[in-house]
């Protein structure tokens, strides 16, 4: 789920975030059609509950990161169900993942969550 | 898809966003399992491109507010489909519809987008 950033002086694949913090608020100037479609998957892969309770579990936990161990009961779901999530929000952008000896470690991307909310701001 | 406001103390039905408005960001606690829920199904009415682009002409509009003579050209669909993302649009509490004439006019709904953004931002 990379998108080409068509704005930037040398092409490279960045996360589809990355294409959305460029925007201005939609009260600033309608979206066209490609900004949509980035928009949209961006908020569809935020859009199921248990995707935003373990977002919103790593996100309030101390250094906006979490071991996979603590995720899984809190969620009450299985932990291949509880993988599926997490991949769709990390292909999204919005968490990165590291090994630290026999566990991985979820961490808030800086900035992803922020440039959803940027230009859903009217204010 | 209204839904009960139990932290209120007189029980009322609100559209979905103001029970979301009364939420901290996401890094500020954990969601549980209802707030989840409730914002899974606010984000999913706005994850779609035509009603991103609908919102987004409404909200850009003069007042904030939009003929539905005005919707259908720019996005490109027939007014059948037009209208039924409006209808979810309106449903989820983000856009409020009135009537002059002939013709039916959307309007933002203040601080319902917002209330969607004060919860996503981590900053």
């Amino acid at each position: 789920m990379l998108t080409y950033a068509g704005h930037m002086s040398t092409p490279t694949l960045l996360p589809l975030t990355e294409n959305v913090v460029c925007r201005a608020p939609l009260t600033r100037q309608p979206l066209d059609a490609g900004q949509a479609v980035d928009l949209a998957r961006l908020l569809k892969a935020l859009a199921d509950p248990a995707r935003l309770r373990l977002l919103s579990i790593v996100a309030a936990s101390e250094g906006q990161q979490a071991c996979v161990c603590d995720l899984t009961e809190p969620v009450g779901l299985s932990q291949p169900t509880i993988s599926h999530h997490l991949k769709v929000l990390m292909e999204a952008g919005f968490l990165s993942r590291s090994k630290r000896g026999t566990w991985a470690y979820y961490a808030l991307v800086p900035g992803a969550l922020d440039s959803v909310a940027t230009v859903l701001v009217t204010a």
